[in-house]
């Protein structure tokens, strides 16, 4: 993509950049006030060459937003939290929020090849790379994000020009280090690296638009009027009914599951007191597991899903007592408020996974998408079907890009025995607080969960992340047998 | 507080101690549940010597509770983004919301004992993280917080036996650092200065328990029953009308401020070309502090507040246009979320402040507590009269803790000219957005608002943070006092 762009007609004087620049803020200032009220967030990566002029673009950019409207992201080295989390992490907590812009000065493409390039097997691992970021660009905008990505192209003696310049004067002398000079060598053998990434990346939902920045005027005009055309497109497009996300999904192929007709109680059942006997000798090796995934810094995700008193609360108690505290959290997630309601879906929960070393317990999760968001219609068919595809990703660019680990329980219980505990839960003073009016009507709504709950199984059983259904009529053998996958789960994730 | 704690006589067997602990591990798992319906925060904190065994006192905790209730807090060095904050940021941000429990394993107090003790002028630098520490315990015990304190003691010769225990076993080894051995030598040194922390901290609404922890059986008991009779007393408290932060408020000293009656057009005026050229002749000024406070790593807090159409947007966006993007945020404030709801006031505000050497403009603040909150009854009187303190504390520990500056602003405009305002915007289609029907019914309550507005300038000018009063009916002479008054300010900051 980065042929033929350079022209060395592109030149623009101070005086035609003045003149033509002013009717260009003013309407990129009306625009933004558009997408605020149509709740639409805009994102724009500005990505290029060193010295090609990324921040004086993005600096002329904000002059015509209003600064309560957007917040400017230079994105460089990670910080120490930001190192201890998925590659992702970082970009996807900075996502705007509906009517926001977000600017990106570099972004997660700068990263990923500096990230990269640093293994030893990185053309491989930059092809990783290229499927998450795609895949992860495609989720934002299908989700209604608008994304606008640049890439300021120069040539290599353009670059040693600016950095003799600043060289020169004290002011940005410092700027220029040994790395820059260095990167600036290697710039032969970046080119079509740099190429084959922007051409990969180059998708219809979020199009590179690469400009030669030789002449600074030339490049700052062109970026505010791709900015306003494609903002405008939006408009039209929205107006005449084409919307984002809105071509029917593709389904992921469903994985047949086991689930427990006719025997909710599994295979191995023992008394409380035998339970509470095997549980206490599975400990040891809970704590010895937790301790080698710290070490090794590998990050785990357990998933609890299961209807209401399955034993969710139950069984992560009963796992949490077995860990060191230090190195474990447990989400409980309930209906999102209004920051969550402004963000994608899956956002609320990537902000709360692991660092590595670290186990993070969700007692329920995203798949709430495709559970009770499905069923009670707070999404659109379209939404839930679309999910499946997109927690499949997910989850699959978290164990990928960690190295680390998701166990997913599903914990089945029979009709009778739901009625069973909520009537126990009803009776006695000190349960009371666990039954709600919302668990029974969920109850009436048994056989439309019952349909979702087989789609979620059988569509998100992955290799990455497949599912364990707990036979949960029997709480006590239900526990042994949770515990038991999780250690026998980490087990072989630490071979 | 620590001597006399130590008896021989304080020793559990552990048959006792199983015995002892079943019963109050189930009362303290009911009266989890009871303060999560009553909506109220606790903040355990568990403190002591180096090996008094805070690790394993908490772990005995935590086990009798719910693990989706609680967060465990294990404090250690702060991390790059904690330690470029003010000090008591990184404990704000992890205030529990309404009914979670938080406990702290370390606090701030062991992180004020090892940030202060390396300054040369300690003896002060601690005076003045006491004064910080008890206003804050105060603020989030009146906020309706509970909050419970333990330090576990031991003796020297118990101190060394463990140590010398840990390091033969080659599992805890480790543990015990060349640094721990140095506090070790110091301990008698240490002595008084930890005492006399306990003691200036020994407060009403957040007492200590000191604890013999030379016998751990018998430590771990007596934090259960402290935990639960502490619990139990506030919710009988609480049946008999007894509730934090119920006194009447000392309201600060009334500091005379000059507003502008008669005159709502600054002393110096210029026309808008006029006016533009000043700006502009000041943008060398403003780039020069920001970067001198960047270099220098003073954080710089703006606030703007004003009525309706004062004028709080475009005093922003002109600062904003000459700032580096990179060194400040715009954090526009509208009602609180459900999340930040749960929290107290200030929360959302403290989460904001800005890094070392950067600036955080708010548009709209903290003040609103005494302002729309106290004119439309969002809280009680008690409530907002209590925060001019509060408000005056909090302003005072940030500037004295980082050094930094907080510049607030107040744009007086007059009653005709915000109709004039009002009527323009609604009739000009590229304004209409301005104007909501919420400002027209503001503006029928312009007499109450005045009220609290004057109580607000007299009660928190103070000397930390003082106001400035910018007469704003003419916009662009506004404008130029605002920024003038940025830059001389920031001139002072940096002599």
């Amino acid at each position: 993509m980065l042929k033929n762009v350079i022209s060395p007609k592109k030149i623009t004087g101070v005086e035609t950049f003045n003149k033509k620049i002013a009717p260009l803020q003013e309407r990129l200032g009306v625009l933004q006030r558009t997408f605020r009220e149509k709740k639409i967030p805009v994102i724009i990566v500005v990505e290029g060459w060193d010295a090609a002029g990324i921040t004086r673009s993005t600096k002329m950019v904000i002059r015509a937003l209003d600064p309560r409207g957007f917040t400017l992201h230079t994105i460089e080295q990670p910080t120490d939290n930001e190192r201890v989390r998925p590659f992702m992490w970082r970009f996807w907590i900075r996502m705007p929020p509906k009517g926001r812009i977000a600017l990106f000065a570099r972004s997660w493409y700068s990263r990923a090849i500096s990230a990269e390039m640093q293994k030893p097997s990185w053309t491989k691992s930059l092809k990783g790379r290229i499927i998450a970021i795609n895949n992860f660009e495609r989720q934002i905008s299908d989700d209604g994000a608008l994304i606008i990505k640049f890439f300021l192209h120069i040539e290599k003696d353009e670059q040693k020009r600016r950095f003799e310049k600043r060289e020169k004067d004290p002011l940005t002398a410092w700027l220029v280090s040994p790395e820059l000079w260095n990167l600036h060598h290697h710039y032969d053998l970046s080119f079509p690296i740099v190429d084959n990434l922007l051409e990969k990346t180059d998708t219809k939902y979020a199009p590179w638009h690469v400009l030669d920045a030789t002449d600074e005027n030339y490049a700052v005009l062109n970026i505010y009027t791709t900015i306003i055309k494609t903002l405008e497109k939006t408009l039209s497009d929205q107006t005449s009914g084409k919307i984002p996300g809105s071509a029917a999904p593709q389904l992921p192929q469903k994985n047949p599951i086991k689930r427990s007709a006719g025997h909710l109680v599994p295979e191995k059942t023992c008394t409380k007191e035998g339970c509470q006997q095997v549980l206490d000798s599975l400990q040891t090796e809970m704590i010895r597991v937790q301790s080698l995934l710290f070490k090794r810094k590998i990050p785990l995700i357990i998933v609890f899903e299961g209807r209401d008193a399955a034993g969710k609360g139950g069984n992560i108690t009963r796992i949490a007592r077995y860990l060191n505290p230090r190195g474990y959290d447990v989400i409980p997630v309930s209906a999102p408020d209004a920051t969550e309601k402004s963000h994608h879906y899956l956002w609320r929960f990537i902000k709360n996974f692991p660092k590595e070393g670290h186990i993070a317990i969700f007692d329920r999760s995203w798949y709430g998408r495709v559970l009770v968001e499905r069923v009670e219609n707070y999404c659109t068919k379209n939404e839930w079907q679309r999910a499946y595809g997109e927690i499949n990703d997910m989850e699959a660019d978290y164990v990928y890009s960690t190295g680390g680990g998701i166990i997913k329980f599903w914990l089945e219980i029979s009709k009778d025995e739901q009625l069973r505990r909520f009537e126990q839960r009803r009776d006695d003073p000190l349960k009371q607080w666990k039954i709600t009016d919302e668990d029974w009507r969920n109850r009436e709504n048994w056989a439309q969960y019952e349909k979702a709950v087989d789609d979620m199984l059988e569509r998100t059983n992955t290799k990455p992340a497949p599912w364990t259904v707990i036979e949960s009529d029997d709480k006590w053998s239900a526990r042994v047998k949770t515990i038991e996958t999780v250690t026998s789960y980490c087990q072989k994730l630490l071979e």
